[in-house]
């Protein structure tokens, strides 16, 4: 058999290990050390492909250094900075612990993280809750306000959400994306009909299990961030959808990709946990009044696992809406998933776009299709200030670099040929 | 000033008029009778123009035979149809009286109504609550299952969703309706994102006025109803701004259009409450499993309020996932769109269609337009079987009759020529 036939069948073999898992949300650990394979409690995890200290961006540092005051390891937000650079602290990647994270992506020892699991196969994803709008950590935000919206979700929202979750006896999140897809949603950057529809499902069971002055309280906190709740569900479930693709013999699809505000990289099935990264670039975005590309961070965050999976960018065509958000009309959305059919090797069974006439989403992007087509897979994406306690300045469109598929490609080659 | 400039003039006034109606669900009545402009314990009202009940299609017969037993005024179904050829039941139609019903439209003295409100200029509307899918009293069910339904609506629906509403103090259906056309739904047979938008709203109040136990058994009921639930509060909203259209002199709008199974009529601006009516036509349609055209009923409902706004078979484009319902592709669903932009006076200021990069639904039927150019109105519907008891069957497109509107525009010629 020649390589290139090889390679098909070890892709399509991946297709169909995608599309059998069942991502469920199973529980809600409440200290993510608890779960997260090897986390301590001097572990944080970020976003992208692995990087020191010295080298993130500002609001990564910034989240960090907030998060260490959350934890307890700092007084305050200048002792986190010390503490951060004093080499006391593993700083790993999300992604090499099962875990994602949108934006800085941080993720640290004592915070509540949903835990996925694949009926399929067992494995497992971690994701921390989303905390909405605003000031917010992955953003960089690191103040008073910031701080107190953590300890609420840990001593409110993630216990009385655990407690609906466990006696729900799960929640299949890969039902609630596909549905919303056909209701305006791509699942990175608007949310709102998957929102609604966990909302659906858990609020029966917050009834049954918390007091209502709790259920009420929680209930409120999702319609009010509905528009971005639901990201922190749709990533572990399109991480364990990616996942499953890995370390299969000659597969050449991507089954990472992800930044940090300094580079963005892919992972690539056949080859292992390396990563192939470009510097990050910048989002061409609509901005919130009062900011401009001056002050933006670089591209940021895990989110990106949506696209890997034929998600948000690649399914903008579903969601016509988001172009108010990120840009763009919403013909060029339309087009824009029809350039992705070029660089992938299929079309989802469980994701349809109703626009296309119920057309799969297109699935499983092919470095040796990116390279030969000069074609980057293209994201959509929020934008972080540049500098650390401001937050989110606007969303926008931007395309992977080609340079690290060409990398990639370069490895795989030395690996087969 | 000639005639031309008056009308358009006139149109312009009536556009104006609609996009300026602030429909708030201000209240449940848990007995119609006490709103309903009059209505005594033996008025039935039915959804479109006027009809003896010799005429009556089967499932309308069916309805109220069924509704007086719900009334009390008949011991079973057979003493039903005999009391209402018996002469002593009033019918009328829902739209005289500031009313609107799905399907059959029956409207009864006894049962809860929602109570819609412009906030403009203190106008009312008032539909029925919907009962779900499956065997229910508007597509002409009428055994147990439906009367014990609807005394549960009436016993525990209505009046836990009364006490939310009040403590609301009123919800604004118009912010709902808009955002659910960003959501897939174009809110006459698709109302999913519109019913989780609802839950959104009355979900707090219902935790803070009733027992926790009955806030999950409405919650749930909404839930598993989400299809449709939001329909009968579509479309009393819709009825409230097409009525902010009427009386107008010279005004050459459709303000009404509604079917009864056996004729479907409409009412113009300028010519006052009188109806112009052709026989029903069949619906083009996806049927369920063991039915066909041969069991339908033809065309049915008040629901067309929704085209008459702009909504409906109007707004298509919004809601591509909808062609899995009631047939067609999506490229058709975005040419229906377009063609009514033909046949129509503008587009709504409120109503906006994303994929169409979120143009103005079109709105206002004009009369002549749809003479001048022969293009009949766009609708699309559920099917009742033609036999009473049986129910819904499936659903479809179909366009309204072009005769109605050549009696009309000759009235109106004849009033203004």
């Amino acid at each position: 058999m020649n390589i290139k036939k090889k390679i098909e069948q070890a892709n399509e073999v991946a297709l169909e290990r995608m599309s059998n898992v069942q991502p469920i949300l199973v529980d809600i650990e409440l200290e993510a050390m608890n779960v997260i394979p090897a986390m301590d409690k001097k572990t944080i995890l970020h976003a992208g492909p692995p990087i020191d200290w010295g080298r993130m961006c500002g609001p990564t540092q910034g989240a960090i250094a907030g998060i260490l005051v959350y934890e307890g390891l700092a007084a305050n937000i200048e002792e986190g900075y010390e503490l951060a650079a004093s080499g006391e602290i593993k700083f790993d990647c999300n992604h090499d612990h099962d875990t994602v994270g949108p934006m800085t992506g941080v993720t640290s020892p004592h915070q509540p993280v949903f835990v996925l699991e694949d009926r399929e196969n067992g494995r497992k994803s971690y994701c921390t809750l989303n905390e909405g709008r605003g000031k917010v950590l992955r953003f960089g935000g690191w103040d008073f306000e910031v701080l107190d919206r953590l300890n609420w979700m840990k001593d409110i929202l993630a216990p009385a959400l655990k407690k609906a979750v466990n006696h729900a006896k799960g929640i299949d999140i890969k039902s609630i994306i596909s549905e919303s897809l056909h209701m305006g949603d791509e699942a990175h950057n608007r949310n709102r009909s998957g929102s609604y529809l966990f909302m659906r499902e858990i609020t029966p069971h917050l009834m049954d299990t918390v007091d209502v002055s709790t259920a009420k309280e929680v209930f409120l906190f999702l319609t009010q961030n509905a528009d971005i709740f639901n990201l922190n569900l749709s990533m572990p479930h399109s991480k364990l959808i990616a996942d499953a693709a890995r370390d299969i013999d000659y597969c050449s699809l991507v089954v990472a990709m992800a930044r940090n505000g300094t580079d963005i990289g892919i992972q690539v099935s056949a080859l292992g946990r390396e990563w192939f990264t470009s510097p990050a670039t910048m989002v061409d975005g609509l901005y919130f009044p009062g900011f401009s590309e001056e002050d933006a961070c670089p591209d940021l965050g895990d989110s990106t696992i949506s696209e890997v999976i034929g998600i948000g960018g690649f399914s903008m065509a579903s969601s016509p809406a988001i172009v108010s958000f990120v840009g763009g009309s919403a013909s060029e959305a339309v087009s824009r998933t029809e350039r992705m059919y070029e660089i992938t090797a299929g079309k989802s069974k469980t994701f349809t776009i109703p626009s296309l006439n119920f057309r799969g989403a297109p699935t499983g992007i092919d470095i040796r299709k990116v390279v030969e087509l000069n074609e980057p897979p293209l994201i959509n994406t929020g934008i972080a200030h540049k500098e650390a306690g401001i937050g989110q300045i606007g969303a926008g469109l931007t395309s992977a670099p080609l340079e690290m598929f060409h990398e990639a490609l370069k490895s795989f080659g030395k690996k087969y040929l």
